[in-house]
């Protein structure tokens, strides 16, 4: 394998597949990053057999000459941190002796052991050839809106997981941890032929949520048994799928409301937040909102703090007023991705679920179980 | 007590003595700022035992008026993060039923339990009546291009600290972890009558540093026995001094040199960060400098991992040549403090201490061991 190619492009690419690299090392060739050149362009893998990311970077006659097409695995941290801080426009790549790798510019020269492509797992990226299209754009969105409610307790693996399910051209995607639930839904651009219901790694999906550039671009999802792969420009992310059954989050959403309040989002997340000083020790630190003709009161205490009251203007849609306690973090994570000025609180009842959607936005709803505080 | 006082005003001076706060938490009082309000302004006091800082605000009228003069001691972290996140300009405090105390705005109010300022340790903060000045911006020239040098190690106490020598008008601070040394010598403004040899903790002085802004004024520094105070503007800061002998440093400092090297600062740092990658796992990461005519080669090698070499062009006094190793790390964080374009570096032998200087500054002298490689 020898190839001269420029420095950022390479580096872009090494970034994007970096992001799969084992730190376990339990197979050393996945501390490594796969190189395969071919006449087409150069080929980087990297896995940690829960992800696989692959990009390619196709030949382009001013960014690359590729001299002898070949492969050979490099240790990725090493290949990372060279690449990164070498400050030549254009860095040239050579296989020598079948496993020593030199990294070269005019004044600098790495050799490096390598290690042999046979020894990386063989990884199957297949297509389908109908895949799902979103836009870039309304993919990142729908992974910020709800992944950051999914569970982080392995004992219940599909609550650590993003739920999608997919019937006709609408795509329903939940995330929970059993004491709150985002739902988010959106319109397909084409219907889907098969219906669809799966659980992915909510870290997973997270990260496939990075590559994507704010632009209009479509990223393709192709869902197999038991994985799913991501193709975005020229890269391809597989992630395992999670087993078992999601719970049906249908049920937890309340059919009517006692009382509906409209209320500033940025104003109602900065009260919460001042209002939750006084009980940042807690893991689950509550808070109690009262409304009382056109004004919110939120108030917390703390037996060897102290107490706090904050005031705040609301609207609401009856005579009706409710005391109720929540968990401040998970209203503001709640609050934090509602992307709108103002926001509807609806509430059942003391003990029943709250929900917060943007004003006359039910595309993205979110909702957070009360704590009884008596 | 009763003070309505401007937001920002009480918060820069809240955040000025925090640094001083006692997370240890043995006497509960030093984990609370302690406020006094008179009728010439507000002083904030923050103690750990091992630092002690001290604010005052003077009375200023648009920023406070002073409703009741008193005292009393408010938990650190709460009163922080609620001046912090208050959105108002004005901030009202008062205190009620001795102990209670109520820090209101239009739409906030919280209720504190306070500590009783007797239960405040009493701390001596006494100034000398002809400190020693030096200006601002050379002060924290001379703290972090030498404090970064000290050891970490509590074994040998004194090699933790900063030791300044006063003679004259000649004021000289060395630090040293024994591996290297790092010496800045400044001409004070007046001659000192008294002789002064002593050590302050690194991390104490490096807090100092930082409280100073980037202007032309004066800091004061007020020698004790045991303990030395900083005055800077309206703060007060006091440390205590580590006993025990500070190692006499000049024998280490060679007379004569072999073979002087000149070479942008910038340069030599860049080319040694990127031959250090290959040694990154090993604690003290060792590269190789080589000269030959001209041109310097920085190398580096590692059995598991491969080799690297870097060339870059030199000025040399002599026609010899050296092949010497040491630290990269120490060698950069050496570089990173010159402050000039060019520096100079004298070598005696390849067991001999290496000498990085500014060129045609003698003020500042990195001095780092080479280590042995064969």
């Amino acid at each position: 394998m020898k190839i001269k190619i420029k420095k950022d492009l390479l580096l872009e690419n090494l970034n994007k597949v970096a992001k799969a690299l084992s730190t376990k090392n339990l197979v050393p060739a996945l501390a490594g990053i796969k190189f395969d050149l071919d006449k087409d362009g150069l080929t980087l893998t990297a896995s940690d057999n829960d992800i696989t990311i692959r990009s390619f970077i196709p030949y382009q006659n001013e960014d690359m000459t590729i001299e002898e097409e070949g492969s050979i695995i490099i240790q990725g941290r090493y290949i990372l941190d060279i690449v990164r801080k070498l400050p030549d426009n254009m860095i040239n790549l050579e296989v020598f002796d079948e496993l020593k790798v030199i990294i070269s510019t005019e004044n600098s020269e790495y050799n490096l052991n390598g290690i042999n492509k046979n020894e990386y797992p063989n990884i199957n990226l297949e297509l389908n050839k109908t895949p799902i299209l979103i836009n870039s754009k309304v993919f990142k969105d729908l992974v910020n809106q709800t992944a950051f409610a999914a569970s982080n307790d392995e004992s219940r693996p599909p609550l650590t997981g993003l739920n999608i399910k997919i019937v006709g051209d609408i795509l329903e995607c939940n995330c929970t941890d059993s004491y709150r639930l985002a739902r988010k839904t959106i319109k397909l651009e084409n219907n889907v032929d098969t219906d669809y219901n799966i659980v992915i790694p909510s870290k997973n999906i997270i990260e496939v949520s990075k590559l994507l550039a704010d632009d209009d671009k479509d990223i393709e999802l192709h869902i197999f048994n038991n994985k799913i792969l991501f193709k975005y420009e020229n890269v391809l992310f597989q992630s395992r799928l999670i087993n078992g059954t999601f719970p049906n989050t249908t049920n937890l959403l309340p059919k009517e409301s006692m009382l509906k309040v409209v209320v500033n989002v940025a104003d109602l997340y900065n009260v919460i937040d001042r209002v939750s000083i006084l009980t940042s020790d807690k893991e689950k630190n509550v808070v109690t909102l009262e409304t009382s003709g056109d004004t919110l009161t939120m108030k917390s205490s703390s037996a060897e703090i102290g107490r706090v009251e904050e005031k705040m203007t609301i609207k609401k849609d009856k005579i009706d007023d409710i005391t109720i306690s929540f968990s401040a973090r998970y209203v503001m994570e709640a609050l934090k991705v509602l992307d709108q000025v103002e926001c509807e609180i609806s509430f059942v009842g003391e003990v029943n679920p709250i929900i917060f959607k943007g004003l006359g936005n039910d595309d993205l709803i979110q909702l957070v179980l009360p704590i009884r505080t008596y």
